[in-house]
């Protein structure tokens, strides 16, 4: 066998991967600018210079797209997050960066997808039973990173629910963020939580019993 | 001067009073259920049971109505939390039972029709500016309501933000509903926010200073 099939073999899984990804991310900017009623599979395609017959070859419905995007696109932001951890520095302001880079992704061109798809999909059976997996998935990410960044322990009492409350909240600063800039605000909340969450995170030792 | 025409006027005014109430209900629920493109003009006439010649006289665009209908239902939603929270308990658990109430507010169909509007008002310059004000009204209610049945004074320092915090939380937590019952996670959340507000909230005296 000559080596010209194979090659061939991998540019074409390559070209293909390339034109997957291009998909997903016009369809992510598709929908943040112009909701899910005007981000029709026509404009996701021509957004990415895909050919409608090549979009549909790979995602052959836009909930299929869509759900992919999701969870390829938030898989990609969780690894850019990890990577800006990495470079925080251990001082007394950490918990103050973290819930900045927090409040980041859900400001994101992609959480604005992610709140047109979960309105779309709250009156959309099919759209939701497409969805809730992925966003389960992501939701689960995220609060895997925001534990280790902030070095807590779940088994510690409450520790688990404070995280997800703190996720609940940016999650609320991003959905304020939606009809204005509401960074203003949101920088003096965070310094607050950030206050807050350090004192009620710390050991339970010496603090007094509350359940 | 008989008194048939003040009388008819007065007759006029309350059926006009009705009607409009009728299709500020309807907006409300078609909203939540269907959605901003499925919740069309016609389909809320037909819902409130009014022509859609008399709802076009009440309110000229869509944009019209809806505005309306969130201030109108939101500050409705207001005074039934002010009535409830007036026979709340003064015990340990009030903190928890306001969290659970605003929380409440958050997973109405109110709240779901709101995030909807939101959602077409950020790719809709027009809705958008129909709704900022409203929203921004019926925020202002709602922080003065939490604030007050707190019983928390706003010129402590940080005691605002974490008024702000805790609606942006409970907000998150709307969004979190919105596409699967979100009940019981909620339940623990709130029970551990509860706890931590409280001790947030104690008078600053004897505590260590922070900013």
């Amino acid at each position: 066998m000559s080596e010209a099939p194979a090659a061939t073999g991998r540019q074409e899984q390559e070209r293909s991967r390339v034109t997957r990804q291009r998909l997903m991310e016009a369809a992510i900017s598709a929908l943040s600018e112009l909701g899910w009623a005007g981000a029709t599979m026509t404009v996701i395609a021509e957004r990415a210079g895909v050919s409608r017959g090549a979009c549909q070859h790979h995602f052959p419905t836009r909930g299929d797209l869509v759900a992919a995007a999701v969870e390829y696109v938030g898989h990609q932001q969780m690894e850019e997050l990890g990577r800006r951890a990495a470079r925080l520095p251990a001082d007394q302001r950490r918990t103050e960066s973290i819930l900045h880079m927090l409040a980041g992704f859900y400001t994101h061109p992609l959480f604005v997808a992610a709140v047109q798809l979960w309105v779309a999909a709250s009156t959309d059976e099919e759209l939701r039973s497409q969805l809730v997996p992925v966003e389960t998935k992501v939701g689960r990410e995220v609060h895997r990173l925001t534990v280790s960044l902030l070095g807590v322990d779940e088994r510690e009492p409450g520790v688990r629910e404070l995280v997800q409350a703190t996720l609940d909240l940016v999650r609320g600063l991003g959905l304020a963020n939606l009809l204005r800039d509401d960074s203003a605000r949101r920088k003096k909340i965070l310094h607050r939580w950030a206050l807050t969450l350090e004192d009620a995170l710390r050991p339970r030792s010496g603090r007094k019993a509350e359940d």
